[in-house]
C-alpha cells in the first residue's frame, strides 16, 4: 500500500510537470523548479520529486544536467507509438513469414507461425524460475558468465545425451543465444563463401536466410516421408562436394515426417564417403511420442553436430540454444562466439532454462502438450478436409500440419489474401529451395482453434483462384 | 516450511535411491520401485517420489520411458565437476585475455578484466527488475517478441539520443543479444573479406578478434590523449579505401581519453570525403562526468553507427546491445538478424534493463559509481606508481587505467607470470594491431584494492625482468 501511494504520488508530479510543459508554462532549456520548492509546492516529499524528475528523464521529456539540476529536454519527444514494425508490401519468401508472424499484432491469427499460444507453454513454472532467479546470488546477476555458458544447464544437457546413449563430455558442448545463433556459428566455422549446403526441400524456411548470409550454394535434397530421398543425396554427394547438410531431426518442420533408422544409416555412410559434416537441428525433439533414430547417437558426434534450444517447449523468451559436437570443434567455437559475441550466452536466461529443466515438471508440461496435441492434429485435419486441404502426412508429434492444396492453388496469393484478413499463414515455396511447392501450405495446428482462421482461409482461398 | 520439507522428503527419496544404484542394488537397464510401492516404503506421498524420480531423471541417473516408468539409465554419468573451461597455456592475444577473465573462477583476482566488480552493480534494483519481470503478461515470457526489439527499451533509447541531440526515430534503432554482436551485424552488413577496417592503436582488443572472424584487412591508427592520430587517419585514407573506423567513444578503452571537439569535427569531414562509414560504440558514455562531443551526434547518424550496451553499468547477466543507425540500414540489418539469430534480441533481458532505466535508480546508480571510481582511480595511479608503473593519462572517467610498465618489462611475460599467482592481467599488446604496446598494461582499478594484486604484480614484474 505504502509502495502504491508513493507511486502515485510520484505520477502525481509527473503529471504536473507534462501539464507545464504542454501548456508552455516550461519551454524547452527552461530549468525545472528546484526539488525543494516543488516538493512543497506539490506537498511532497524531495525525494517522491527526485523519482519523479528521474523517471521523466528516462522517457526524455527533461534531462538532468549534472550539478546543476534538470532542464526540458530541447529535442523532439520520442513518439509515444512505435510504427508498424513490418511493411505488409514484401515479396513472399523466408524473411516475408518470419517477420510477418514475428512482428503480428495481438488481433492477428498466425496460424503460420513457429510456436506455441503462450497459454500453452509452462507460465506458472517459468515465473517460478524467474522469481528463484531473483535469488540468486549477485555473481550470477552481474557477470557475463563462463565461455561456454551456464554449468547448471550444461549438466542437465550432459545428462539428456548420455540418456540417448551419447557419451559426451564437458568438452562436447556449449551454450550459445539460441539455437539459430548456434547454426551460424557453426556455418561460420565450416563455410567459406562457394561452398555449397544440402538442405531438405521442403524445409524449415530461416535455413535457406542464414545460408544466403553465408554466401554458399544451397542444393534442396527431395524430403519425404521417411527422410530426404537418399538415391537423390546420394547423387548430389557424387556430383559435387557439399560441406555441409542441415536437416531437423525426430520431428521434421514442416512435414512432420521422421527419418527412417535404415534412412538414417545410409545417410551417414553418405556423409562419410564424401567426408561430409551433417548438423542435426533437435528443437522438436521432445515432442516425440517414443524416441526415433537419432543421427547424432548412430555417430557419436564425429560428423555430427548436434543442436537444439528451448524455445519450442518452454519458452521463446527466456532463449538459449546449444551445440555438441566434436571437442576440437568446440573450442574453436567457443573461440569464435567470444569473437562475435563476447563470451557465452545470457546468462540469466539459461539459469532460468535449466530451473525449468531440472523441476519435475518438464516431463508432465511435455506429456500433456503430446496430449493436447494428438487431440488438435485431429480436429485440424478434418476441418481442413472440408476445405478440400489434404495433409501430406498425419506427423507422430509436433505441431506442424504439411497439407497440399486444392489443384491449381498457389498458396503465396492465399497467404497474401490471407494477411489482408488478419492471418499470417506459411506458404510452401518459403520452405522450399526449388520453389516446387507452391501448392502446399503448413499450418500449426495449435494457432488452428478459432473460427475466424477457416473463414479467413477459405475467403483467401477464392481470392486467389 | 512446507516447501522446504516437501524439498527434504523429495531430497530423502532422491538419496536412497541414489545409493541403491551405487551399492548395485539397482543395475543399469533395470525397473525402478514403481511410484506407489516406493512411496509407501518410504513412507511419503507418491507425488514426491514423482518429483524425485524426475529429477534424478533431469540429472540423466535414470530415465523415463514414456509409458511404462522409470529405468536406471545405461550410459554413463555426466560428470559433477565440469573440466577447466580454458588452458592456462596459450598464446597471449585477444583470445587469451578474453577466456582468462571470463573463465576465472572466484579465487582469481581479475584487475586485468573489463567489467566492474559485483558488489558495484545495482543488484537490488535488478533484483527488483527480475521480480517485476515475472509479473509481467504471459505473452512476453513466452514468445520471441518484435524483430526489433522490447518496444519499451527502444522507447527509452530514442529518449537518451534525443538527449544528445539526435533526432532519431523508431527506424533508426534496433535492439541486439549484445553489443558485439551489434558490432557483428554491422560488420556482416558492410564488409566484405579484404575488405580494410581501421581501429584505434591501442584499442578494444576484440574488435581484433572479431573483424578477424570478417577475414578483413586491419590497419590500427595512432591513438593518444585527445583522440586518433588525425594526420595518420588522413593519410590512411589517402593510401587506402578503409570502409569501416570503428571506435570506443566518450571514453575510449583502453587508454581513457576522449576524442577532442576539433578532432572529432575533422574526423567526419576525412569519413565524408572518402565515403567511409564510422562506428561509434558507446558502451563506456555514462562515466563521463559530463557529456563529450560525440560523432553521432555531430553527424546525425548519416554515415556514423552507434552501437552500445547495458553490461558494464547495469548488468552483463542480462545482456542486450543496441544498435542506431540509418533507416535502409536498420532495415537490413534486421533481416540479418532474424536470419542469424531468428527475431530480435532476448525479449526477457531487454525487459530487464528497461525496467532498471525507467526507474530514477539509475542516475543515482551512475553518480556514485563515478564518485567511486575517482576516489579508487587514484588511490590506484598512487599504488601503481609505487611499483615503477606510470599511468600515461588520468581518465575522465571510466574503470580502466593505460600504463606505461618500468623500461624494458615485457607485459605479456609479466601477465603469465601474474596468472600463476592467481591474477589475470591485460597486457598492452592485445591491445595494439602493430603489436607496440608490449610497455604498457591495462589496469581495470576497481579491481585493484587488494593488496594481493600489488603482490602478485611486483613479483611477476621479478620474474619477467
Amino acid at each position: 500500500m505504502a509502495g502504491d501511494l508513493a507511486g502515485s504520488r510520484t505520477s502525481d508530479v509527473m503529471t504536473a510537470i507534462r501539464g507545464r510543459i504542454a501548456g508552455r508554462a516550461l519551454a524547452p532549456g527552461d530549468r525545472l523548479p528546484s526539488i525543494r520548492r516543488f516538493a512543497a509546492t506539490m506537498n511532497v516529499s524531495p525525494s517522491t520529486v527526485v523519482e519523479a524528475y528521474d523517471r521523466l528523464a528516462a522517457e526524455g521529456l527533461i534531462r538532468a544536467q549534472r550539478g546543476s539540476g534538470f532542464y526540458v529536454s530541447n529535442a523532439a519527444l520520442p513518439p509515444l507509438k512505435l510504427a508498424a514494425e513490418t511493411p505488409k508490401a514484401r515479396a513472399v519468401d523466408p524473411f516475408w513469414i518470419s517477420r510477418q508472424a514475428l512482428d503480428a499484432d495481438d488481433a492477428v491469427l498466425k496460424p503460420g507461425c513457429g510456436w506455441l499460444p503462450a497459454d500453452w507453454m509452462p507460465n506458472e513454472a517459468l515465473r517460478r524460475a524467474i522469481r528463484s532467479l531473483a535469488r540468486s546470488e549477485s555473481d550470477l546477476l552481474a557477470y557475463y558468465g563462463s565461455t561456454h555458458g551456464s554449468p547448471a544447464l550444461r549438466r542437465l544437457l550432459l545428462g539428456r545425451l548420455a540418456e540417448e546413449g551419447i557419451g559426451a563430455g564437458p568438452d562436447h558442448l556449449m551454450l550459445t543465444n539460441t539455437g539459430t545463433q548456434a547454426l551460424d556459428l557453426v556455418c561460420r566455422f565450416l563455410l567459406r563463401p562457394g561452398d555449397t549446403v544440402i538442405v531438405d526441400d521442403p524445409g524449415y524456411f530461416n535455413f535457406q536466410a542464414l545460408l544466403k548470409a553465408h554466401q554458399v550454394k544451397i542444393i534442396g535434397v527431395p524430403y519425404g516421408p521417411s527422410g530426404p530421398d537418399i538415391g537423390a543425396f546420394e547423387a548430389i554427394l557424387a556430383a559435387g562436394r557439399p560441406k555441409l547438410y542441415i536437416t531437423n531431426s525426430a520431428i521434421h518442420n514442416p512435414t512432420g515426417a521422421t527419418v527412417s533408422p535404415q534412412v538414417a544409416h545410409r545417410l551417414l555412410n553418405a556423409a562419410a564417403g564424401s567426408d561430409m559434416t551433417i548438423v542435426e537441428d533437435d528443437i522438436f525433439a521432445d515432442f516425440e511420442p517414443e524416441p526415433s533414430t537419432r543421427l547424432a547417437a548412430l555417430d557419436g558426434l564425429s560428423r555430427v553436430i548436434r543442436i537444439g534450444s528451448f524455445s519450442k517447449t518452454l519458452s521463446a523468451s527466456a532463449r538459449c540454444g546449444y551445440i555438441a559436437a566434436r571437442p576440437d570443434w568446440i573450442e574453436g567455437l567457443v573461440d569464435l562466439q567470444i569473437a562475435t559475441n563476447f563470451g557465452g550466452p545470457n546468462p540469466i536466461s539459461s539459469e532460468i532454462i535449466a530451473h525449468m529443466l531440472a523441476g519435475g515438471g518438464y516431463r508432465k508440461h511435455m506429456e500433456e502438450l503430446r496430449r493436447k496435441l494428438v487431440r488438435v492434429r485431429r480436429e485440424t485435419a478434418d476441418r481442413l478436409r472440408r476445405l478440400g486441404i489434404e495433409p501430406v502426412i498425419l506427423p507422430r508429434g509436433g505441431f506442424n500440419l504439411w497439407c497440399r492444396l486444392p489443384d491449381g492453388l498457389d498458396s503465396a496469393l492465399v497467404a497474401q489474401a490471407a494477411v489482408a484478413g488478419g492471418v499470417v499463414l506459411a506458404p510452401g515455396n518459403v520452405f522450399s529451395v526449388s520453389q516446387g511447392a507452391a501448392g502446399f501450405m503448413r499450418f500449426n495446428v495449435a494457432h488452428m482453434l478459432e473460427p475466424r482462421v477457416y473463414e479467413v482461409l477459405a475467403a483467401a482461398m477464392k481470392t486467389a483462384s
